[in-house]
């Protein structure tokens, strides 16, 4: 007796589940050491210490009704002072309170922003490989997602598709830079022309196209690379952030929206993101964790941790014969399947204890994705694995 | 172009949004002390001090990836542990882990429930006054909220009315006890008759209808009052819970979801909420005050304040000439209105500095809610006030 949406969901959850099920087994069987897990997308790397003291900061020094009760649906206006003026900092913007509202983490700020816009029926346009969870948001408000296909050389999305495919009906398009799975940064040059279809398409069609910019990626970058700021090249841009990578809080459930003042209805979109943050049962952004996130502004997690992981797994793959691009930030290396069905290789790997998700999982098949957020020592493990793993399939590696 | 759904919505919202402002700036003119706000449900007394404790405990005392990182999206499992095994104690069940899903609050778990429960058309019945959120949580998943004309001498649920109005769309049924606004308990009597109601509904229609039983109030009685458990009276009973009002932690956002294994499709049940609470974008109760309230379970905030409120308010509104019922629980009064329009009353009060919520936002008309989760000084110093209002209105008290 429960719903007809959730049915299929519930089915696909339970295969999700044996996977869950299946990872422990082979860890009782053979030692959690001897098994390389890399399907999660769960941080390894410990909270900064500020977290901590923040936490403790604020518990003793702080009345109990504010620290704990209700305030605003969009949050404590102080910490959306603080954040609107940290980014200020970083990108010469003008924000204030107005513009941010506290969120229970990016997917909690994704819901929000999709309940505020989608009417049934309308398209919101992904790009391939994207993360497969907004499926079933865009599924929440009964709207459409049309995905573009990939660009499997450099991972940017396809603009030409692109602009084909945005009709009267797209009320939205989401963008994931830092990317999950590929790793990769959107550039400028993607930016501009990303806007450019965009622009051109809102004035042919006389209609609104919001974009959705999901980053909970974007301080995770290696070799200083440059992840620019979205509404600087499209006014029309609400940014979503979470702490759950940055901090390493993903339990913790907080992040943010910015919803600047020069969007389309902006006032009315962001007392919709209050509205819908209320109604969805949010109600806001767990309190303590708001307040902590205000004084850990500059705060952030060990990032060469995650770097020395990169290096040493993509000099490996690449050693032994595999291809990949080198990831430019998030902790994902995406892997082309030296065989044509990822399903099959990431069996296969799971016979080496070697666990990885299927690129199909985020429509882009014949890849796998490689979630690094572990400890050096699985990385390290990991290596031998990959090398009976290219053995068995024949590849030539550089040594 | 923010959605259809929410236009509505966000014009009711800036209502609420200009009552606020109403009320700063009526303290602005007449200095705080003077505005009797009784407006919001927002707890007044201090967290525990075992919380706090709690916290500074868990924090520094937890490995960081545990702490705060991402678990079963239906939460720790040694804290639905604890709260199965504290339920099992107080009410002779034998719930554990399974029957457990730990929520952004009770309206979380309330979205996590309907989301898992109705498909669009679906009805769900409500008993009449009840909190108005629900029909935006129930319109979140397209049902319809078929409401029960209220008993306005006990407020208990209306048996007879709610007997005609199942139907084969009835998908669930919601009850709030103690309730909001009436700060009713309901009786053994009413939840067997709407068992028996409710059996044999779902025998004659051959479906199962689900009772969403919403206690964030129970453990908020006086008297030595009894909240029965409604899963002992009706098996296929959802119960949602949540620490807001218990522990004064509203702004935290934790609380729980009981699934009983006698109810129809538990398995799937339970998976499904675990599932909705992923996609709705909660993904998890936050990891801190999860781990917090398995460690404050017996903990529990100070009543005798609200009870020292409602004495007071009872009898000084009953010597006024006011008509009210004195609450058995919950931190809500619910008053007559001396005139018809309840509307009108609460914008009499307000001339007197007095902020009240006319019962039309409960669907209850005649009535006004006054919540008195506020400081004694509030309570104490509203009662001149009350009296001009009698006055003005040629109400003849005892005294």
């Amino acid at each position: 007796m429960i719903s007809k949406k959730m049915e299929g969901l519930v089915k696909g959850s339970s295969v999700i589940r044996a996977m869950f099920e299946d990872g422990k087994l082979l860890a009782q069987k053979y030692g959690a050491e001897n098994v390389f897990d890399f399907s999660l997308g769960n941080p390894n790397v410990p909270a900064p210490k500020e977290v901590n003291d923040a936490i403790i900061d604020v518990v003793s020094n702080t009345d109990s009704v504010k620290l704990h009760g209700y305030m605003s649906n969009a949050g404590h206006d102080e910490v959306r002072d603080i954040i609107a003026q940290s980014l200020n900092g970083k990108y010469g913007t003008a924000y204030d309170r107005s513009n941010i509202v506290m969120t229970v983490g990016a997917a909690g700020g994704m819901n929000v922003a999709l309940k505020s816009i989608i009417n049934p029926g309308d398209e919101v346009i992904v790009f391939a490989p994207y993360f497969g969870e907004y499926d079933n948001y865009v599924a929440n408000y009964d709207g459409k997602v049309v995905a573009i296909t990939p660009d499997i050389d450099t991972f940017q999305p396809n603009l030409s598709e692109f602009e084909d495919k945005i009709t009267n009906k797209t009320a939205c398009v989401i963008i994931n830079s830092p990317n999950n799975p590929t790793g990769v940064i959107y550039s400028e040059e993607t930016l501009k022309g990303l806007s450019a279809a965009l622009e051109k398409k809102q004035r042919e069609l006389g209609r609104t196209i919001y974009l959705i910019s999901d980053e909970p990626y974007r301080e995770l970058v290696y070799d200083g690379a440059y992840v620019p700021w979205v509404p600087d090249y499209y006014r029309n841009t609400i940014v979503g952030y979470s702490y759950s990578k940055s901090l390493s809080l993903p339990g913790e459930r907080i992040g943010y929206l910015v919803i600047p003042s020069d969007a389309d209805d902006h006032e009315d979109l962001a007392s919709a993101a209050s509205v819908a943050t209320r109604i969805l049962g949010f109600v806001n952004a767990p309190s303590v964790m708001q307040l902590v996130v205000g004084k850990c502004i500059d705060a952030s997690t060990d990032i060469s941790y995650y770097e020395r992981n990169r290096n040493t797994l993509y000099e490996g793959l690449t050693k032994l014969g595999f291809e990949c691009r080198k990831p430019e930030g998030a902790f994902y290396l995406f892997m082309k399947t030296p065989i044509e069905d990822d399903n099959e290789f990431a069996g296969m790997a799971r016979k080496h204890n070697i666990l990885l998700v299927p690129g199909s999982a985020f429509m882009c098949r014949g890849f796998v994705r490689i979630a690094y957020c572990v400890s050096y020592e699985t990385v390290k493990g990991s290596l031998p694995k990959f090398q009976e793993l290219a053995a068995a399939l024949g590849l030539r590696g550089v040594s």
